[in-house]
């Protein structure tokens, strides 16, 4: 592991490193905050998974995320979104390829060889963390915007005994009735339906949901709403009475400006959680 | 003036305008925050000057201000750096032309037809300001970081009237004693350092002072402190004595990370003094 950067801020340690990845076949950066408390303890990691066209530079610079974490005493990881370089398989569009891993294991070609970021996300980064950073513990809460917001839900539901918490920032919720689903899981995971249903969070939520309470926030001004498709989502939620909240933030778009409004709330959702408060 | 953007944002709104100005001679971008006290009752402006090679959006997507000013019931203004357009002068140089105004008005060719950032940020700009947004007090207050610290720092003290509250975050303190100061100071004053003086924060400092208690914070790890000289102003504020805070922050750089950390400081002090408290 090489680090690329270290910035004090909040009395804490924002960091930006890279690795060569087992699971991508090829180097990665994350960011990585590292709150003023673990001088002296041991603090709990909250995963932010980043939405398309994003690195992990995006959330680190603008979401205003390490106050919170710095006061609450919790770790931030910032992964990035898709493999990386040169002979890595891409796409024109924004929305496949490069920077829009959408957080799952391809099996077809020509995406197979390097996109995976289920398991990246889900067990290489977070044992590289934990050996490398042996002041972060191994209690895990889950967050992310957009397609990172499908990445956490989708994820969480996966693995329950891994993640505590969970949340999302206008999630894509529902990615196997989207456009912003069929066409990446048709590509990353071939034509059969079936195997889509394990990355799809209304459908998971449907089938499992999460054993702890779920936080979901939605800008109701969303110039996406039709792809992000939060009303499936939520109504899931209710129908398998998942203890949880949604809400329906009036006048907010999709942008950072809309995360970093509600950081606040989810990094304190997340550390009550980890805290076991 | 013509609207870009406008997002909504901690129950306020961030919006980005342009407009045609007479002194730039040429289209001006920047960013205004309104907080949500705004719906209700007149706020004071708290101007953010950014430093070299910025436009009006790094402070506004990367300070996370808007969460204090939202909290305490200011404005924010985040002007862009320097005149642009395809008929402006530039130079080679990070720190000479485009992203570098320096808050000057230039007398010089090739400088002087555009660059006359003085008079746009202390006069056009608040005008307008004033007239299209009829719920912003005439109360302000004036901050800064680098290149903006030092435009901070020199517009509250030759407009000690117009300014009631001044704070710096890593300023360039002595710009005629220094790489970051000569050369701009000597393209676009001329050679006579007699014309630099009254752009210089520390012999500013020694000859006049502010009104106000005044709030610099500079990060002690900060790569440029050769640079920014923040000892010069430092002992010209004990020396005069400057109703003041000199706060040194260890293993700080000069990056947003420093200033994000902060932010909350300089949101509140100047509100403290915009609103009389």
């Amino acid at each position: 592991m090489e680090m690329l950067s270290e910035n004090k801020c909040f009395d804490g340690v924002q960091g930006v490193y890279s690795h060569r990845s087992e699971s991508c076949k090829g180097d990665m950066t994350f960011g990585l905050f590292v709150p003023p408390q673990a001088k002296l303890q041991e603090v709990p990691v909250l995963w932010y998974l980043s939405g398309l066209t994003c690195t992990h530079e995006n959330a680190m610079t603008k979401a205003g995320a390490q106050r919170w974490a710095a006061e609450n005493g919790i770790a931030l990881v910032f992964p990035d979104t898709s493999p990386r370089g040169d002979d890595v398989a891409d796409d024109d569009a924004y929305d496949l390829g490069k920077g829009a891993g959408f957080y799952v294991n391809a099996t077809q070609d020509p995406w197979a060889p390097h996109y995976k970021m289920f398991d990246y996300i889900a067990e290489e980064l977070p044992a590289l963390l934990f050996k490398e950073f042996p002041l972060l513990e191994e209690a895990q809460g889950i967050t992310g915007h957009s397609m990172g917001g499908h990445g956490a839900l989708t994820l969480a539901m996966a693995r329950p005994d891994q993640y505590t918490s969970v949340s999302a920032f206008a999630p894509i919720a529902n990615p196997t009735a989207s456009d912003w689903g069929r066409k990446q899981l048709s590509a990353y995971l071939g034509d059969d339906e079936a195997a889509w249903a394990a990355h799809d969070a209304t459908l998971m939520m449907r089938e499992t949901g999460h054993p702890s309470h779920v936080l979901i926030d939605q800008g109701g001004a969303d110039n996406f709403l039709d792809l992000l498709k939060p009303e499936a989502l939520s109504e899931a939620m209710a129908a398998r009475r998942q203890s949880g909240t949604f809400r329906m933030q009036a006048g907010y778009d999709h942008s950072y400006f809309f995360v970093s409004t509600f950081m606040e709330d989810h990094v304190a959702f997340h550390a009550d959680a980890l805290y076991g408060v």
